[in-house]
């Protein structure tokens, strides 16, 4: 490395990966208000603001609700090691890599794990998993909303029930869902949910919304040993974000500044809104993905998350070739898949502001380009004008 | 809360607190170049230069080197967990708030704890460690080299050669020194250090650069256990900022654009100067304030932290009184003290960007003004003038 290090100059992408996903001028503009301090009176009123907005994003009344200063995983960490601690009994049902990643956290935290295997790219059962756990003893069950590896959305309710009937706290993952699909913390008596800024909530990445019922707080209350992290041990980071406000670390001043926008944003829209815009947005890809004769990966559109959307890479269709010509020459990037299926889909988002008719017509046309050059075959034009009509209907 | 979210609109005020201090506009205007794919080619060059310019102004040739997705505390609490396993004896000097925090933490991953305390204020006499820790079999020596809660800065290289003849490997906090006070991890042989990007580094808080040298590093190898923390877990994260770019999460892209320009300014400046810098406006202020007949905290020159300035409250004057004055009509923050300091200090941060002569002299005047209505005695306009010759010494 030599002694010349300029200035960043990187040409816009279209982010139609699976995260970070594209983020709006007024989050940006947000973002460099000058940095405050974290004890300053006119700061704290503005942490009050996001945790109210976070709160309605995720339909809950919880106090505990705030985000906590890392990224996505620092949330899932943060979502298990405070309620489970070692020799307590943990579910985990795993459909994909964000799944598998909650079990190897129970594992570091002392938890005994049970592990609830689906196959990639298919929902749960539920009948089955209320077999497997009869007569356990489960104190934390664990499931991702939309799992962000495979496209798959495990519908929630029926695992709600699962939840209720073991005693267990339910702990969500919705990463890839809060904000793009429909989630209601309350209503759905999901215990710990925690989430990213960087996905449907359109906010570059460094945050985790998080938030405790109070079942699961009353857990964290009585629990018998210290939560191994410091950092993210919930009882202590929630003093400062409540009316007591003790200090406990330096927040991530500027990117509370952008959330609080990204929020206001969703605010404006309404929730319900975004929620119709992101499954219309999907409808339209789908429709148009088909029409080239090309196939989701989860096979039952029931199952499929409207925010990531997960395509099998056609036989004979080069999966690095595609996705280097549309980052090289359109500057779109999509994603190829993880781990097992690293090779064998794609994995588009529609999050936030790409979950629009524009974007989804930008990537099919490209797409057709792309996929023309590497001799696929379809007919020119088609995966359009699918696309376009889904999007209109 | 009712229905209202309006934009955020804050006033700018001068942040003359122990971080977060002032940014640069280069640093804003950085930080909103639009978020890229974490894998993205041209984002992951941008990382090498974050980690080529991290080691330059860590002073080290050290492969692992790059910035924890989290505040201070998170490089705090990977800079421990990481390298002490369940039953390892380490050992903290402790001397204010982030010292006593190291204890904590080490207790929460199981290490056995040697806790040698001095005086808040006082810097350790290295014989008397010495002499504690003689005959232990002590895996990690932890010392704070500039302690944000004291104003402390104690010198590192008889801990150093303490470290050396226990073994320990020497793991040090320079969250308010890296970029304003002289370091030399490679010189000095510091095995583990960390910082934070909103002290010094004049970034917006969020990231903590973390270096671990080789000893360190081949600890961490053959670790018997898995660290507690997936999402700290050096071994993991580090695995992304090497060649192999293997994915552990989404780095706070954005951020990360800013700490970029933020080192830029720090090599265009040049470390060395910088050091100057800071010295000469703690120069600056010290005279001025003890020109009032104001008393530095920590009493022996020697051990006065540059960046971190600590100032007894003189008796009769209102603490908080000051400090609301300060920053409700001057738009001035300064700080508290801490713990046991509450109500008997003031902090003041001379980081990065306020490390001037200009910034030294708003703040006398302003404080003088102050303390002149709280009917503290002095000469009028004895501090700036005294402030300004040492200033131009």
């Amino acid at each position: 490395m030599n002694n010349h290090f300029p200035a960043i100059n990187l040409p816009k992408r279209l982010l139609l990966g699976p995260g970070p996903s594209e983020v709006d001028p007024r989050v940006y503009r947000a973002m460099i208000q000058p940095v405050m301090g974290h004890m300053d009176p006119l700061f704290l009123e503005i942490l009050n603001q996001v945790q109210e907005m976070l709160r309605r994003s995720f339909r809950t009344r919880n106090a505990i609700t705030f985000p906590i200063p890392g990224t996505g995983t620092a949330g899932m960490e943060a979502a298990l090691i405070n309620f489970i601690e070692p020799g307590d009994e943990a579910a985990v049902i795993v459909g994909g890599v964000f799944a598998a990643r909650m079990c190897e956290i129970i594992e570091r935290c002392g938890g005994k794990l049970n592990r609830f295997d689906v196959p990639w790219g298919t929902a749960a059962d539920p009948d089955k998993i209320r077999q497997a756990l009869r007569g356990k003893k489960i104190k934390v069950l664990a499931m991702v909303h939309s799992e962000t590896s495979t496209g798959v959305c495990q519908p929630l309710e029926p695992i709600r029930q699962i939840a209720e009937e073991l005693g267990a706290l339910l702990v969500v993952d919705t990463v890839s869902s809060l904000g793009g699909l429909p989630l209601e913390v309350d209503a759905w008596k999901v215990d710990v949910s925690y989430s990213g800024s960087q996905k449907c909530l359109a906010c570059p990445p460094g945050l985790a919304p998080i938030t405790v019922g109070e079942r699961a707080a009353e857990v964290l209350r009585k629990r018998r040993t210290l939560v191994q992290s410091w950092y993210l041990d919930m009882s202590m980071v929630e003093k400062y974000w409540s009316a007591e406000r003790r200090y406990h670390h330096t927040p991530p001043v500027n990117m509370l500044f952008g959330l609080h926008e990204a929020l206001r944003l969703l605010q404006e829209e309404g929730l319900e809104a975004s929620w119709k815009r992101h499954r219309g947005a999907h409808a339209g890809l789908v429709a148009g993905l088909e029409a080239l004769g090309l196939q989701m990966f989860v096979h039952d559109p029931a199952f499929r998350a409207a925010t990531v959307n997960t395509i099998r890479i056609p036989e004979g269709v080069d999966d690095v070739r595609v996705r280097t010509c549309l980052l090289q020459r359109f500057g779109i990037e999509i994603a190829g898949g993880l781990a097992d299926l690293k090779g064998k889909i794609w994995r588009v988002g529609l999050m936030g502001l790409t979950a629009t008719p524009a974007m989804v017509l930008q990537l099919v046309s490209a797409l057709e380009f792309v996929l023309a050059e590497c001799g696929y075959k379809f007919q020119p034009g088609a995966g359009v004008a699918a696309a376009e009509k889904a999007l209109a209907s």
